[in-house]
C-alpha cells in the first residue's frame, strides 16, 4: 500500500472533497496522505487523517483540489508556486491561457501544456483543470460527432441534479414538487469551456440550464448540426468506435453507451454506469430544426467531478509528467 | 341558480373530469346537470348528482369530455349526432379538418366553423376541441411573437408535470428522484398541433419531452426565430399588447405575463397565476443559434386541460352558436 | 381601510414573517402598518411598506413576532417594556411562568394574565406565546378527548414537514427522497408546552419527531390512553361537540373534523382545511397497548405559526385587552 | 459454475422477482436455472433464459417465490406437492401452522419443522416463508432485547419506502410531497407475524403504518418495556452480542449496528449497510410511557423480501434439508 502515490484533497470538507475520498480509497495507484481544509477544520479528522490547514506542509507532489471558487484562485496559485501539481475541479482557472482544461479521452494531449507553466519549469508546480460538469457530460457525449462530422451547432437544455450545487446547496422548500429555470453561471460556461476542450472557436452553442429534484445525474437534450452530412447508422458507429481504451484505472469502457430504449437515459437508472464515468446517450434521432437530436446522462459528481479530475492526474502519471 | 345553463361532465370519475368538476362548480354560467362515465359507475354519485351510463338520457346540450382516448373517438361522434355540443379535452378529433382546435385568445373564431359540421347543421350537435396540454401553454406564449412578427423556427424541451398523464399515471417508483426522457406521442403532437391552431403549415417545429417530479405545471424551454426582426423591447410590448380583454369568465387578465426575476417562473410559484389560466414567461434573452430564448409556465390541466375546454364553451355561448 | 388596527411585523424577511404577511394582507381587524426586520434589511420594502431597524419608532400597538430564537427573546422583552403587545411565535418566553402560551379555543382565558405582567401595569407592553408547530396540532386535537375523558398517557410520533425547518432550513440533498429521525429540541417542546397549555403537570408525554419531504402539513400518529372510559363513539362526539363556535375571524369551523377514510388525513389533501386553521384526524381506533389511536394533521405554518399568533391577537382584541 | 446448485423463481418479472435475480446474479451457491411466470410472459426471455409457465416442468429443486399473493396460495401448494422446496416470499402460507416463517439469525432451526410437511415425508416438497418487510425489520431489532431481557409491550409507528408496495404500486400524483397514513394489513401482518417468529403468544404489539416518498428503507419508530430491567449500556450489549457469526452467504456482519449519532438511521444512507442485510438502530433513549425508545432502518425489499429468503434457503442447504 505504502508504494501508491501520496495524494492531498485540497477542500477535504465540501461536497467534491468527500467525493474525492470515496473515490480515492480504493484507488489502485493512489493513496491519500494529506487531507486540508481551511482553519476552523484544521486539526479535526477527515478519512482517518487529520486535517491540515492551508499553509501546512504537505507530503504529496498530486493535490486534487475541491476548494471553492471563492477561495480556489488564490490558493491554488500559491500551491503551483509551492511545486504542487493542482489538479482542480474549481472554475477559477479553466479558462487561463496556460492552464488545461481537459477530459482526457478527448484532450488528453493539452496536459502537456504545463510543461510551458513557469512554476513547473522551476520546479514541477502546476495547475490543471477539467471542465464544469455539465459541460463534460456534453462534451464526452459530442466529441465522437465532432471528431467524425464536425458541429456547427449545439443547443442543449439541460435538467440537472441537486448534488451540482454542493451542500448545503438548493433548499429543499426551493426544489421538492418544483423545478428551478436557472443556474447562475452555468451558460456561460457551457458555451465557453465546450470551445477550449475542442480547440475550436467556430462552435455555436446555445445553452439552457434547469435544476431538477434529482440527487445525482444530470440529462441534457441536446439538437447539434454537423459539418458534414451522417446518417443514424454512422452516428452510431461514431459513439461506439471513438473513444479507444484508455487503461486508465478510472476510464471506463465504454466511454459513451448509445441506449436503445425510447424511455432512458434516466438519472436513477444509468448515473452510474461505468462507476459513474460513462456517459450515456438516447433517443438518438433526426431534428427538423438542426441535424440530430438527443438526450445525454452522466454522473456530475463523478464524471462532471472528482472522477475527471482523478483521470486527469492519471494520465499525467503515465506521461511521466509527474516529477 | 337554476338559470345557468346546464351542462354534462363525459367521464366524470377521471382525473380531467374531476378537473372539469372543481371548476364548474362555482362556475357563473353554468351548472352541473349531468355526470355520465362507464357501465361500472353508473348509479354511484359523483358531484352530488348520481352517475349516467353512456347510453342515458342526458338533460345538457353542452357536455365536456375527459373522456380517455380508447373510447373518447365513438362516444364524442355519438353525442353530436344525437344533438350535443361536445366540448373535449381528447386528442382524438383535435386533427379532424371539421373540428376546430382552439385556444379562444388565439383563434375563438375557428369555433364558428361548427356551422359546417353535419350534425351541427341537422340538430346543432357538433365536436370542438382544445389542444394537447404542452401545446396549449406553447401556443399561447408563442402568439404574440408570431403575430406581431411571425415565427419561422420553433425548438422546445419541456419539463412536464405528473398530473399530466392522468391518474394512476406515473408509478412512482419511476419518478421520484428522478426525470424521464420521453413521453409518448407527446412531441408529435406540439409540432402538428401547434400548426392547425395557428393554421400556418410553415412553422418548423422540433420538440423534446421530459417528464420531471412535478404535480401540476408545465415549463417548456423554448428558443425560437422571428420573421421580422424584433428588439427585446419589441417581444416585451408583443406579450404585454397582444391579447386584448375577453371578459369570458374564465379568460384570464394577463394572458401571458412577463416575469422579470432570472429564477423565473417555477411550477410551485407561477402554476396557479390566473387561476391556473395565466402563462408565464421568463428568462427572455438572446439566442446564439435561433433568435431568441425563453422559458415558459403553464398550469397543464387548468389551462392545458378542463379550463382551456371551459373557456371554449364560454365563447360559444357568447357567440350564440349555441343553439 | 384606515380604521383596521395597525400592526407590526418583527422579522418581516423571515419564513414565519412571511406568512404573517400573507394572512394578515386581507384581514378584516387588521392592517400591517409596520415591517421590522435587522438593521442590513432597514431601508428595502416588504409587503409595500419600508423596513425599519429593531430600534426604529414603530406605530403599532400589536407586533407580530416571527423573530428567529437567537434574537427573540432580548428584542421581544424590549418591545413590551417600550409598551407594545408582542404576540410571539418565538419559543423563547413559552416556558415563561408569566407569559401565557395559548390556544384560543383551549385556553383563551390564559391571555388575561397578561395583565399580572409588569409591563402591562406599567405601560400595557406584553408578551404573549403561541406553542411550537407540532405540539399546536397536538394540543388542538387532544383537547377534545381530555377535556371530555381526562388523559394519562400519550405517546406520539411524527412525521413534520420542510416549511417548520424555516427557511433555507434543510437541504434538498439531505431530505430528497429521504427522511430524518431526529429534530433538535422539539421532542422536549411537545413534551414540556402540552403540560402548560393544558394547566395539567400530571400528563405523561413521549414524543419521536420524524423530517419528511412534505412541503406544508405535519402529521402525528397518536397513541393515547384516557382517564375515564370511552367508546368510538363518545370520542367522535367529544371531537364534534367540545369546541364552541368563538366567531373569531381566524377560528375555523369546525376546529378539528374527523375523517371517516381510512387513508385520511394526508398533508397534500388536508393540510389546508379551514384556511389552515383545522386540525384533521383520522384512523380512530382501539390501541392494544394504551386505549385509542388515530392519526392527526395540521397545517404547520397556519394553525401552528402565524396564524395561531394571529388567533391569540384576536381574542385580545375582543377581550379588550389591547389598551 | 455449473456446480452451483440450480434454483428457480416464481413470478420472475414481479419487483420481487426482479430481485432475487439481482441477488441471485453473483451467489457463491446458487445459480438461476428457471424463470417462470405466467402464462402470458412465458417464451420471453428473462436473465438470460426462457421464460417458463406455471406447468412447465422445471430443473430446479429449489424455488424462490416472489409470486403475487393472487396467485401464491394455490401455485406454491401445487409446487410442494410436485417435490419442490418453495422459499417464499408471499403472505399467504406465512400463518399456517405447520409451514416455518424465519429469519434464519432469529428462529433458524423453525426451518427443520419442514419434516413434518407431508409433501416433504413424500418426495421433499415443501413451503418455507419469511415475513413481512417491516415486520422482518422490527423482529431483527428486537430479538436481541427479546432474548436478554424479555419484551412485554411494542408500539411501533413506520415510515415505509415505496418498493414495498411493488410495481407499479403507489401513483406518483398520491405520494410525491405527501405521505400515506395507511397500508391495507399492514398492522396486522406486523402484531401476528412477529408473534409466530418468537413463539410467543403473548407479546402485545400496536403499529401504526404510513407510507412516505422514499424509493427504499423502511423507518420503525419502536417504544417496548423489557420484562426484566435494563440499562442503556445493558442495551448496547444485546445490540451487539446476541447476533453469532452465521457464516452463510448472505448473513450480514453485524446483524444489527447500533449508530450513535441522533439524527441516524437514515434511508438514503443506512439502508444499503451489509449489503441490504445489516438492520440498523439508532435514537436509542428510555421512553417516559414503556422503558426504551429507538429508530431502526431496514432494506425492506433485500433483508425484508428477496435477501431475507434466500437466506432461508442457505440456512437449509447448510443443514442438509435439501434433499
Amino acid at each position: 500500500m505504502s508504494h501508491r502515490i501520496p495524494v492531498g484533497i485540497l477542500g477535504c470538507t465540501g461536497a467534491v472533497g468527500q467525493k474525492f475520498i470515496s473515490l480515492l480509497e480504493r484507488h489502485p495507484w493512489f493513496r491519500i496522505a494529506d487531507v486540508v481544509a481551511s482553519e476552523r477544520s484544521a486539526g479535526k479528522t477527515c478519512a482517518g487523517l487529520v486535517i491540515k490547514g492551508p499553509y501546512d506542509r504537505l507530503e504529496s507532489r498530486i493535490l486534487f483540489s475541491g476548494l471553492d471558487a471563492a477561495v480556489a484562485g488564490d490558493l491554488e496559485t500559491q500551491y503551483a508556486e509551492l511545486g504542487h501539481l493542482v489538479v482542480s475541479n474549481a472554475r477559477n482557472h479553466r479558462m487561463d491561457p496556460n492552464v488545461p482544461l481537459v477530459i482526457p479521452e478527448i484532450n488528453g494531449h493539452a496536459l502537456n501544456q504545463i510543461q510551458q507553466q513557469p512554476t513547473y519549469i522551476r520546479n514541477g508546480g502546476a495547475i490543471v483543470t477539467n471542465p464544469n460538469c455539465s459541460t463534460t457530460v456534453m462534451a464526452v457525449a459530442l466529441y465522437p460527432l465532432y471528431r467524425q462530422f464536425g458541429l456547427d451547432k449545439i443547443m442543449v437544455t439541460t435538467l440537472q441534479a441537486l448534488s451540482g450545487a454542493g451542500y448545503p446547496g438548493i433548499p429543499s422548500l426551493d426544489i421538492l414538487g418544483n423545478t428551478l429555470p436557472y443556474i447562475a453561471g452555468e451558460e456561460e460556461k457551457m458555451e465557453s469551456e465546450l470551445s477550449k476542450i475542442f480547440a475550436d472557436p467556430n462552435l455555436c452553442i446555445s445553452a439552457t440550464c434547469n435544476r431538477v429534484p434529482v440527487v445525482d445525474g444530470h440529462t441534457l437534450c441536446l439538437s447539434v448540426s454537423t459539418r458534414q452530412p451522417a446518417t443514424y447508422e454512422d452516428l452510431r458507429k461514431a459513439f461506439e468506435t471513438t473513444y479507444p481504451t484508455m487503461d486508465l484505472p478510472s476510464s471506463p469502457s465504454p466511454v459513451v453507451q448509445l441506449l436503445p430504449e425510447e424511455n432512458r437515459p434516466q438519472p436513477r437508472l444509468d448515473a452510474t454506469a461505468g462507476g459513474g464515468m460513462t456517459v450515456s446517450i438516447g433517443r438518438l434521432r433526426p431534428c427538423k430544426i438542426l441535424d440530430w437530436k438527443f438526450t445525454v446522462l452522466g454522473h456530475n459528481t463523478v464524471r462532471g467531478a472528482a472522477g475527471g479530475a482523478i483521470l486527469n492526474a492519471e494520465w499525467m502519471v503515465r506521461a511521466g509528467l509527474v516529477k
